[in-house]
């Protein structure tokens, strides 16, 4: 048991920290998010915790090298936004040369477009009738959609949904280069392919191979084996259907761990990537071309703020983000930005334990950021995005999209 | 690579089920579910996938089971929103006979005052300027609230805001009984017993004691012996703190693994389990006191209800929901609700991987449920929870503090 003296002790501590606070009401904050208007208002200290935020120098340092390089190369890019979820985002980095933004799923891809988002690609199959008539109805507004497909029932089905609604469908065969959707490169993509041109309101625009595989593999060179030999046969198969006179004059895949490789394969139009804009502990691990073990190329842009709300014990400290903060696919933790001297544990739905024995301390009512585990399940959990310059708050991104999975 | 006739063949077995979708667009079913009229129109098969889904039946059953036990011991119930994050579901078992639900947080509580949810218990300390007026400002409207806090320093600032607002907080001692937050048990907690009880504009209301490594312990016997191991330290305090003449009249415990273990503790004057509405994987593995290695006190009543988008070879199925579906934190995955023929592997953000070789055929288009690994972080994923009995949903649930962790 703890004496009176060490609660006594931690009270002091923290009373310093709640001088600190500005005066804003949680309402006025609200108001100020509702109306725009935060700018040079609104401080990190601000913020109600846990908090998403993301730190604007980063993020567009990241956008900018990604966009630049891509197109150096002669490619397109086509960002995902199943990473960030923002209409604001996505209208962004377009703004910066991409030429739209993926979407993983219908609902995702309907809350871009109702949000001005142009250059669609939708990289699921849309199944289902009531899905398809949504899907029509996108494109009645928003001709420039493509959307994915993997077996002909499903391209006549959408075909005979695209004619009803008297719309052309701009379509792409989704191809299993991976671990995940698909139809198998070679002859049975090549037989949709044909089955597809031969639809009337159909329009094949590529092809679509995402090899999720390949973007996490380990080191450089491994990964650049792994992400070659998953797309070759996608080019493969686009150069096979151009052979039988099918015009394939697209193909995208690629992701943040291939954009530097997939570039150099010939045949691939376009790129995919989503996490460079973030990065998380997941990316951070794969390696850099340079030979590096931790992977340089972007940089951590996306963090969670917490507040520590409870510190039982001289050696422990709880902050309020747990796992309905953060991501918890992975099999490491969240890591504090500030270094390795804070280990973090989950400790239930929503609260984290800091082990204070690595050397720093910290009272109740410290306010910590961490890098996220795996930045695009991490955004889903979050409503808003914070954008901060230094500790002031930019902009308030809605994460529009954020649980629409449908 | 597959044949062109496996491609059409599975295309074929697609058609079928196409066929049998009602003709509901999706505008027609926001329009229904925001008239709240749904009963008798809309069926499980009309609704987006991924969905959340309830079994009605079962989950009356357990809400009944659950507060009838509880209530037949001489302990009154509190179960905790955090599981749920529903107002309907808390005024519904409070309908049933609970005294109240639980918050784990500030802002949920709000989400839950403001949808006319009384008898509130806010689990976590509320620290900082900004949320300590909001919690102020919750008091006023609903002076029954109670707010946990475990330093003296905490309850000087909340002592302090109640003054100015010109209010009283009933406010209880949060104990470290778990591994979560809470002061140590015995001299600490009693001495911020003591400091509480000189404070003007708070009232202690008694001892909040959340000791979740209980709840999970595996097997009837070891999890009784955890429990009263944990619990008996929050008893002797509650008595310590009447010794001194300190009111404390009320302790609050216990959870869905302990509810028959630790309404035979004496001192303990309230249960604030959870998932025993819902269960999940993880729950269902703890044991039952009969002996048997599956937990039977309580039925699976909450479901993700997926589609078939992609069947890319014979042996593997991909349906539409993935990591941002289910709960990612425990180390099985979800199961499928008819058994083992179609075990699960997670697939990225999106998708899940359906084994076929286990006996069990689908299709494209097919609709399955399943059960997930950790009830609390899955519907903190979704914005609706559909309410079925049978084919038909009865209701639509808001989940009104999704996401609502700050």
């Amino acid at each position: 048991m703890t004496s009176r003296r060490s609660v006594l002790a931690s009270g002091l501590s923290a009373a310093a920290l709640y001088a600190a606070k500005t005066s804003y009401t949680y309402a006025e904050i609200d108001r100020m998010i509702a109306r725009g208007d935060v700018k040079g208002k609104l401080s990190k200290a601000d913020l109600p915790t846990p908090a998403l935020i993301v730190d604007l120098d980063a993020f567009e340092g990241n956008v900018k090298k990604m966009v630049g390089y891509v197109k150096s190369k002669g490619r397109a890019i086509r960002p995902h936004g199943k990473t960030h979820k923002c209409p604001d985002i996505a209208k962004y980095i377009i703004a910066q040369g991409a030429v739209g933004a993926c979407s993983a799923k219908l609902s995702e891809a309907e809350a871009f477009a109702d949000n001005g988002v142009n250059g669609l690609l939708v990289t699921t199959a849309v199944i289902g009738k009531h899905k398809i008539e949504r899907a029509v109805a996108i494109a009645k507004k928003h001709p420039d959609i493509i959307y994915s497909m993997d077996n002909a029932q499903n391209a006549r089905d959408m075909n005979d949904a695209a004619g009803v609604a008297k719309v052309k469908l701009n379509v792409a065969i989704d191809l299993w280069v991976g671990k995940r959707t698909g139809i198998i490169p070679g002859d049975a993509a090549v037989a949709l392919g044909e089955a597809i041109s031969k639809l009337p309101n159909l329009k094949l625009h590529g092809i679509q191979a995402y090899a999720g595989h390949a973007s996490h593999a380990i080191g450089f060179e491994n990964r650049k084996k792994v992400s070659i030999e998953a797309m070759t046969p996608a080019v493969e198969t686009r150069f096979a259907l151009e052979k039988k006179g099918i015009s394939c004059p697209w193909l995208s895949g690629g992701s943040t761990g291939t954009y530097n490789i997939d570039t150099h394969i010939e045949g691939i139009t376009e790129l995919q990537p989503g996490s460079f804009m973030f990065m998380d502990v997941d990316y951070n691990r794969i390696g850099s071309e340079s030979g590096s073990e931790i992977y340089t190329d972007f940089k951590n842009s996306l963090f969670v703020l917490a507040t520590v709300v409870s510190k039982p014990k001289d050696d422990t400290a709880i902050v309020d983000g747990g796992l309905k903060a953060f991501s918890t696919d992975k099999p490491f933790p969240p890591q504090w930005r500030g270094g390795n001297e804070l280990p973090y544990a989950f400790a239930g739905d929503e609260h984290g334990r800091l082990t204070l024995n690595a050397g720093k301390q910290v009272s109740i009512g410290d306010r910590l950021e961490f890098i996220i585990p795996h930045c695009d399940p991490s955004v889903n959990l979050h409503d808003r995005i914070y954008a901060v310059r230094g500790e002031q708050v930019e902009a308030v991104w809605r994460v529009a999209a954020r649980g629409l999975g449908q």
